[in-house]
């Protein structure tokens, strides 16, 4: 039984979730080859279809992901993975999770608070 | 500010969770027109990538999913929805989550128990 990495021209949907809290913290890709290399290592590797390329969440920031468990879903096509995250937030905008804003009367509304300032940590750089 | 249906062939990733345990309970994909009726009618429908068409989630089995919170991540392509669900599960494979396999020790493993019979639900079709 293997992941099914055609369906969506090679990538399957990754979801992260913190192990602890149960948060979903953000939602990437996997190549085949990121997938085996977040196995390997223990830290999710993603692979970006902007950069066209693989990614390290936490290479640059050091707020790396910890995996903790991985889950397939029916169609074996996305992935779950509980994680443990190192650093004050995996947003690259400076907060705790991807989802912080939230829908209210229609509109998008940003509901949590930064949980670190991404320029010190990216320079400024997204 | 609004959603990126660009990205994705006009689509958005859309994170299930149970409002309640906090568990993923499944990933599906939203078109323009899906996401309006989850929002106005409180009912989680998406777009069925194999069907081509809008997916009422629980049309067939009353398994509905009420909507509860919306939110949306940093690049606006990811929805994650928090969700009560009615009935025994999601999946249509008769568990709780779509979620049931488990890796360990590089295979696939089915953790979970089935929480209804599928057949008795959906006659035998998926």
């Amino acid at each position: 039984m293997t992941l099914d990495f055609q369906k969506s021209g090679g990538l399957v949907t990754a979801v992260i979730q913190d192990a602890g809290s149960g948060r979903v913290l953000m939602v990437g890709f996997m190549n085949q080859e990121a997938f085996r290399k977040t196995v390997e290592t223990g830290y999710a590797t993603f692979y970006s279809r902007s950069r066209q390329k693989l990614w390290l969440k936490g290479e640059s920031s050091g707020h790396r992901l910890v995996v903790k468990d991985i889950a397939t879903d029916c169609d074996l096509d996305a992935l779950l993975i509980k994680v443990e995250a190192l650093g004050p937030g995996v947003c690259h905008e400076g907060y705790e999770s991807c989802f912080f804003r939230h829908l209210d009367g229609g509109e998008w509304k940003v509901t949590d608070r930064r949980t670190y300032d991404p320029n010190s940590v990216y320079g400024g750089k997204s």
